[in-house]
C-alpha cells in the first residue's frame, strides 16, 4: 500500500478516545454526531482544501455561482433499513431528503440526479417500486430527476440498495439566509411535531419491533419554505433536523452563528405515540430524525406572522415556537426541562438510531 | 411487501432472456451495456417519468437551465475494485469521471459534490489517501469540492467505500452539442490510445494478475475540450468512452444521432501492451474501459485543425481519425477489419470487465 502517503495525523483530534485507539471507521462516523464532525473537519475539509472556501460553509447545501445564477448544490446518500417502512420507503426518502437539503437554505429545488450502487440479486419488482415512488416523490416536490447512474456490485458486498441524490436548486434575488444573520433575540420556530421518521423506521427494525401507528413524516418542503419566504417574514435562517434531530441542528447553528439557544423542552411539540417510544427505547426525541420538517430562526417581530403561515400549510399545522436566541452561553444550546431546571443540549457523539437515511 | 404495487412487465422487454428468467439485478445491469440500457429505458425512465424529457437525452450529463444560466449536471458511482490500482485509485476517478461526463457536453466543470458510502472497519489512513487523491484530482481539474456526505453501513454490508460525485458545469454562450449535430461526413476523432484503464485495472485484480506497465489514462478532459472548442473547429458532440469502451459510445451515439458509424479497426490506436493483454484476457480492445479520453464528431473539412490542435496538447498526444459518419446503415456501427472485411459493431450485452469504475 505504498500509496498511502498522507498519513492522518491522529494528535491533532479533539475527539481523542474512539479515534485514536480505533483508527478504523465506525458506525458513529456516519451519524451526524461529533464524530461525523470530526471526519469531516480532520480529513476531508484538509484533503479537499477547497480552494473557494466554499465546503467550510458546512451547510445542508452549497451556495455557489455558476454564470449569472446562485445556486445550491447538495448531495445525500441514503442506505436506511429496512428499505421499506410505515409511511415510506428509501425512495421518497432520498428525494425529500436532497429537495429539503435545498429548500433550508432558500433555494427552489429544480433538478436531482440519482446514483444507485444495487447489489447483485435485488429482484427488480422492488427496484421498480423504489423507483416509482421516487418518481411520484419528485413530481410531488416539483422536482425534475435528470441524470441518473447505476452501478451493479457481487452479492455479498452490497445491501439490496444505496442511493445517492444531488441536486441544484435556484437561489431567488435577494435570498440570504445563513448563520451569519441569526440574532440574538430570533425564535426559533419548528414546523411541527419532531421524532416521526427515527421512530417510524426503528418500529420495523429487526428485533425492534413495537406496536405503534406513527409513519414517517417524509414529505417535500420547498412548497412551504417558499411560502414563508415569500411572506415577507424576516426569516434569518432554516435548517432541517434529519440526523441528530431538532438537538443537532440547534447545536450546529449555535456553533456556526456565535449566539447561544434558549429552547423550552415542554413546548417541543412531539407527539404522544412518539413519546412513548422513545421512553420504551431509551431514547431524548430532541435526538431523534426528521425528514418533513424544519427550523426556522425567525425576526422576534415577524415570528406570529410566520407562525400563522406556516399553521395555514397542510405541513406547517403543528408549528410552534420552541425557544429564542440569546447573547449568552455564544455555541450552546440550553433547554429549561419539565421540573423548572436547565440541560446543556449538545451534539451526541456518534447516533441514536444508526441508518435512519 | 405490500408497497411493491408497481409491477414491472417484463413481457415488454426487448431482451428477455436473461431478465425474463432472472428477474433481479445481475452484475451485467452496471455494465453499461445492453442490460444496462434495459434497464434504463423500461425501468427508470417510465419510473421517473420525467416531465421534462431532459432524462430521455441520456447523454454523459444533463443539460438543464438554472435561471439565466445553462448548466450540465451529472453523477455518478464509483465501486471499482481493487480500490488501488496502477497510476490511481477511486479517489481520483471519481474526480475525473464526472469532470470528464461535464466537459463532453462542452461544459466548463465548475463543481462536485461527493457522497461516500464507507464500510464499518475501513482504516482511515486508507480513507485519508483516497480523500487527499480526491482533493488534488480537483485541484488539478480546476473544480471545487462544494458539498459532501458520508454514511457508514455495517461491517459486512458495504465493500470499504463507494464514492459518488456529482457535478455541475457551465455551458458558454453559443456552444450546442448533441446528437442532433452529428452529420454524414463528420470525422470521428479519438483523443489518444484506448483500453489503458481497463487493463490497468485488470491487472491488479484478485487472480488475474499478470506482468503489465499499464497505467490508467484517468485524467481531467476540461482543458483540452476547452480549447477544442475555442480554436473555431466545428466539434458536433463528443463523448468519454469508459464503461463499454469506444464501441459502447460509438454505438450509442449512432442510435441517438440516427447515423451511421465506419471506422478503421487499424487505426484505432491501441498500445502493444494493451493489446497483448486483451489477446491474453481475451478481450477487444474496443470493449476497455477509459478514463482520460474521449471521442469527438468533427465537420468533416476542420478534421485535421481538430487534430493539430489536440495533438499539441499533452492529452491529445496519439489523437488520431478512427472513422466517418455515414448515411447507410443507421445506427450502426461498422469496422473495415485488418483483412479487408466488416463487421457490425454493436453494445456488449453486459460488460467484459465488471467494476472498472
Amino acid at each position: 500500500m505504498s500509496e498511502l502517503r498522507d498519513a492522518v495525523d491522529l494528535e491533532n483530534w479533539s475527539c481523542p478516545l474512539p479515534l485514536r485507539d480505533h483508527p478504523a471507521i465506525v458506525l458513529g462516523h456516519g451519524g451526524g454526531g461529533t464524530l461525523s464532525s470530526e471526519l469531516v473537519e480532520h480529513l476531508f475539509l484538509p484533503a479537499y482544501a477547497d480552494s473557494a472556501g466554499v465546503l467550510s460553509q458546512l451547510g445542508d447545501a452549497a451556495i455557489v455561482q455558476a454564470g449569472s445564477a446562485r445556486i445550491a448544490m447538495s448531495t445525500d446518500s441514503y442506505v436506511v433499513r429496512p428499505r421499506f417502512f410505515p409511511g415510506g420507503n428509501i425512495g421518497d426518502l432520498a428525494i425529500n431528503g436532497t429537495v429539503n437539503d435545498l429548500a433550508v437554505t432558500g433555494a427552489a429545488p429544480l433538478y436531482l440526479t440519482v446514483g444507485m450502487v444495487l447489489e447483485e440479486g435485488l429482484s427488480l419488482e422492488e427496484l421498480n417500486s423504489i423507483a416509482a415512488t421516487m418518481g411520484r416523490a419528485a413530481r410531488e416536490a416539483g422536482v425534475s430527476i435528470v441524470s441518473g447512474d447505476t452501478k451493479v456490485v457481487d452479492s455479498g458486498h452490497g445491501d439490496g440498495i444505496y442511493i445517492n441524490t444531488a441536486g441544484v436548486g435556484l437561489i431567488p434575488d435577494g435570498v440570504d439566509l445563513g448563520p451569519h444573520r441569526v440574532r440574538p433575540g430570533d425564535a426559533v420556530i419548528v414546523s411541527g411535531p419532531v421524532g416521526m421518521h427515527g421512530i417510524a423506521v426503528m418500529s420495523v427494525r429487526e428485533g425492534l419491533e413495537f406496536g405503534s401507528d406513527i409513519v414517517t413524516d417524509s414529505a417535500p418542503l420547498g412548497g412551504i419554505i417558499s411560502e414563508l419566504l415569500a411572506s415577507g417574514a424576516d426569516v434569518h435562517m432554516m435548517r432541517d433536523p434529519t440526523r441528530g434531530g431538532v438537538a443537532a441542528s440547534l447545536t450546529e447553528i449555535a456553533k456556526a452563528s456565535r449566539t447561544g439557544v434558549d429552547i423550552v423542552e415542554r413546548d417541543v411539540p412531539v407527539p404522544d405515540d412518539v413519546r412513548a417510544a422513545c421512553g420504551f427505547l431509551g431514547l431524548d426525541p430532541l435526538y431523534v430524525a426528521n425528514e418533513g420538517k424544519f427550523i426556522a430562526f425567525v425576526a422576534s417581530e415577524d415570528a406570529d406572522r410566520a407562525l400563522d403561515l406556516l399553521r395555514g400549510h397542510p405541513l406547517g399545522a403543528g408549528a410552534t415556537r420552541i425557544g429564542t436566541v440569546t447573547e449568552e452561553h455564544p455555541g450552546i444550546v440550553v433547554a429549561r426541562t419539565g421540573i423548572g431546571g436547565t440541560r446543556v443540549v449538545d451534539l451526541p457523539l456518534a447516533e441514536q438510531l444508526p441508518r435512519i437515511c
